[in-house]
């Protein structure tokens, strides 16, 4: 199975400590026996799709409340899904197409045991660093290879690529096969609005406090980048994103565009009798945004945790919310506590990666102090969160005080459930349950008013499938999507970027930069280069559809072969979160090719390009 | 002339080119010749203060609006200023004292010919970098040498400090004499509230978003670094800064000591007839502060110009604001155009230091954003500033399109006035004539306010002094402050922090760290290791009282002998803004010694070191 580096990054990081850095330095099982499993990490395998819309919408009634609505929904859904896990055994998602318009019922099956195979220095799979990312040209070998066992043996698997050692030429039709995240293209102008006036603001606040305080951490020591490189990486990813998307939205063309797409199909649905029903829909989804966006903040502190930065937190609070969700009926749950979904979350809450106290201190304290920067210090929740203390001493006590880095202790709270996890007064669970009625109180009113848009936008949906069929495809909701394009380079300030990178242009950017950090050349690199032939491609671009979330999907080109993995997008490529492009936007893949030669020439791991070209099988 | 690198890097910056990084590399003038004259390095030496409380309050009738009273403060304030350069020649500078409760008039005798005669390299002088900076124990050399010439000599000075070759021992006591910027340490508590609710959150959230942009744009390449290193460097230490001030009004026993304080002070007045005047005074301040508060943010953002963060922007605005001023009485002027101060500005205004493109419109575009984040997108002002285009577009045509980087042009719009002003039709000076209207509005809302409560404070201070007598002394202003305090360890975390380092705890710390930045030892100091005396002493701390803007103030002993010179303070002094303690709050010093051992002994600098000295008098 090959990913990108920055994909297994997290369960690099977790394999570490103060002695070995592999996400830093690369690892490489010269045997089965060395292969390493990772601590958590989990693959789902799309296995079927099934159109479930008749039966969620038939759960609604039209005499419901919006809030009834939202229950009744969340119901049938966790309903079929269960069913599902119950019939087939598989991982079951219900996911929302179409911001509401369709419901498909997704089965996965899930592999657990997942070792780690291979991966470079981090140096050269993130080559650049920070100041290239989200650019090109590019010259990262940005992959990890794992393999994926079954009842502690390699698993079998019917269906696989082909590697290509040709790669790809110019103008060559590609596909992509991953998972892009989110997309935003069917927002009403009144969403688009909210996410330049609010939501990317808010963001990119967090994220500049977020970046300053782990990058500060991480200046301080060799062991406090490692601790907290991943974090930090996720950090100044997203902000690079998000800065990219907000020019998208500042720009008052792609506004305009929006408008007058929004004005012609209100229109063509104003002349059209029977599609009476989606006539107010866009005023309704106007007024629901409203409320949103009276109620996100409070939301994103309480409920999605910017407020409270800290792994524990999390775990406190998911074993706090186990106690009362789990004794209700599947159906009346939140939605994460559903019965299909529990493996998953069990898998992640005893995982036993590291928990670094200095590091969630760190966090906890600084969250602390936005949390009272943005409620208002004086606000009473606030004033019960920081218990009379200064935030930094809250957090120290918090983490010092709580047991819940012991996970035989997390499992024990789990499986005894309330009566264990109010026994234990545990500091961080105390804090979690502080909070839990205003989280749950403003995650009900944000639920509800997302249902009323998603009915307004299930209106929207039927008229535009009535007005256009399916012509357009759903938004992006991290599940499967083929995509394609083409090969091709683009032109940027009047200058022509080519569509692919050399090994060369790799050796001549360092030298540009003295080989001074974020552009050095690992050593390993340095050392052997004599041996690569250093024309072979090394990343290349494609006009292919993508967005964040699409991070190691293989290209693959019309014989189906493996020709290269995306890795990136360039700056231009932000902006497919509202509308596709393909003037500048490009997806950034590294060549199938590059990937042999490094194995080959620089890792001692012939082995494993053989495997990999199928020349050999590994036993 | 003996100051901090620091506080000299602005000077240093300015000399360099995309060849030559003085601020990076250091210098050393061997011969008087060879002494680099700075760009517009102004010093200000005081001669005298005068107290003019009496005059000043006399021009505020009782009948007065706010509003009146405010103008005719301005008035007689810019009166006395110019009164007194006309009849003594010096810069006359009316400073406001106990947040209003006295005024002196202070005489400074000016140098603008400065030249640079040593400086370290910014390594050394910076050792630690961020992670470093306000903390203890320190290894920096954080001093620049320059000499001051008049009429193209030498400047001959009667009085000055003699240094001792001896240094200080634990104990000792000290004087400092510096300019410490600004305390609030008698901000009423509704002020306090307003520091820590409004205004520092929204200063790190300004901070945070610059020192994400800064250092990705210098990560790009070593020359983008040397041009954004000063700026960044001011960032990164005013965020540092305001996170240890955050802490400090987070805490909630200084607040309640604040409190209990008050209550005293009010009581006390409460109950003595003759000080009814202040009765109200607290009552007053609070409500000035609601109304600043309000309008904070749109000062900043205009007036302050957190929304146009470009040289070339402040360019346009001066010249603007001097088009309109000059032509005015005196007494009517935005205080900046008042006569007494008008040969600094032009000082500045004219000066030949480089300007960027790049990094100009780099933080254009991103102020605009900012700009547009807090006052909304549609703002009608908003709208007219972005006039139409992505702020990125924008930033770069009013970059592009300006003629202000030429200084001659400067010179000629400045003489020429608002005819010559109006007819170049610069969009860079037509953007600050967009928002002036606005921009003078919001200014004088504020100013009126702070006049509101600069009355109350003279209210208060007048029943302080009544009581108390002038026991306390005033809050910081910028101006000359003599204080004193011992040369003292203190303990942290159960350690005891000894009172000095030395020479030889430099190398182990750059060993603890590999020697990587920003611990790397720069290789001068590495290759003429051997030749140092390691037991030579290198920083030392003090419980003497500083805050920001004490950077550079000589350390003296009893015997008015130069020992060190301040450089920091420790994070816990910050505390310091609001209240003083000596329990573990430090001011952080660079002893007298290790300058004079690195000079002889790494820099090849003798004769610098004997003259510094007074063994020899430099011809």
């Amino acid at each position: 199975m090959i990913s990108n580096h920055h994909v297994g990054a997290d369960a690099l990081q977790k394999f570490g400590d103060k002695n070995k850095n592999y996400l830093r330095d690369g690892f490489y099982a010269r045997s089965q026996a060395e292969e390493k499993r990772c601590l958590d990490l989990e693959l789902n395998v799309l296995m079927s799709i099934e159109d479930v819309t008749t039966r969620v919408n038939a759960a609604v009634k039209s005499e419901m409340t919006v809030e009834q609505a939202f229950l009744a929904r969340r119901a049938v859904m966790a309903e079929i899904e269960k069913e599902s896990l119950d019939k087939t055994g598989l991982r079951s998602d219900v996911v929302t197409l179409y911001q509401g318009g369709q419901y498909h019922l997704y089965r996965f099956k899930k592999y657990t045991d997942v070792r780690l195979v291979f991966a470079p220095e981090q140096q050269i799979a993130f080559y650049g660093g920070d100041p290239d990312n989200f650019e090109y040209p590019r010259f990262d070998l940005d992959i990890c290879l794992f393999r994926v066992y079954e009842n502690d043996r390699p698993a079998k698997l019917q269906h696989y690529l082909k590697w290509s050692e040709a790669g790809v030429s110019e103008n060559e039709l590609v596909f992509v096969s991953g998972h892009p995240g989110r997309t935003s293209r069917l927002f009403t102008v009144a969403e688009l609005e909210y996410v330049r006036d609010q939501r990317l603001p808010y963001a990119l606040e967090r994220l500049h406090g977020l970046e300053v305080l782990l990058s500060s951490y991480s200046a301080r020591s060799d062991e406090n980048a490692r601790r907290a490189k991943e974090d930090l990486f996720g950090v100044q990813n997203s902000r690079k994103a998000y800065i990219g998307e907000l020019a998208g939205v500042l720009d008052p063309k792609l506004m305009e565009q929006k408008q007058a797409a929004e004005k012609k199909l209100r229109d063509a649905v104003a002349a059209r009798p029977e599609l009476k029903d989606a006539v107010g829909a866009w005023d309704r989804i106007a007024e629901a945004q409203k409320i949103i966006a009276e109620n996100a903040r409070r939301y994103n502190l309480l409920e999605v945790g910017h407020g409270f930065y800290s792994d524990l937190f999390g775990i406190a609070r998911t074993l706090l919310r186990a106690a009362d969700e789990k004794p209700k009926p599947n159906s009346e749950r939140l939605r994460e506590f559903g019965e299909a979904g529990l493996a998953s979350l069990e898998f992640q809450l005893f995982s036993e990666k590291p928990i670094y106290d200095d590091l969630e201190q760190l966090t906890l304290a600084d969250s602390l102090s936005f949390l009272a920067g943005k409620l208002g210090y004086m606000d009473p929740l606030v004033q019960k969160v920081l218990a009379g203390k200064p935030p930094q001493e809250r957090a120290s006590d918090l983490v010092r005080g709580t047991k819940l880095r012991d996970v035989a202790f997390r499992k024990k709270l789990y499986s005894e459930g309330r009566p264990a996890v109010d026994a234990a007064r545990d500091p961080m669970i105390e804090l979690a349950r502080l909070i839990d009625a205003d989280a749950r109180a403003v995650r009900k009113t944000i639920e509800t008013q997302s249902e009323a848009k998603q009915q307004a936008h299930a209106q929207i949906s039927k008229a535009r499938f009535a007005l256009e069929g399916t012509s357009t495809y759903p938004d992006a909701t991290f599940t499967l999507r083929l995509a394609y394009g083409a090969v091709k380079g683009y032109e940027e300030n009047g200058a022509q970027i080519p569509f692919q990178t050399t090994l060369e242009g790799l050796y001549q950017r360092g030298e540009e930069h003295q080989n001074q950090p974020p552009f050095d050349i690992p050593p390993r690199w340095l050392k052997r280069k004599g041996r690569l032939n250093l024309n072979t491609p090394f990343n290349f671009v494609s006009t292919a559809d993508i967005i964040g979330g699409n991070s190691g999907s293989p290209v693959i080109n019309r014989d189906t072969e493996f020709v290269g993995i995306i890795f990136d997008g360039n700056i231009q490529s932000l902006v497919l979160d509202f509308a596709y492009t393909d003037k500048q936007a490009r997806a950034v893949s590294v060549c199938s090719q590059s990937i042999i030669e490094a194995l080959r020439k620089l890792y001692d791991a012939g082995a494993l390009a053989d495997e990999l070209t199928g020349k050999t099988k590994r036993k």
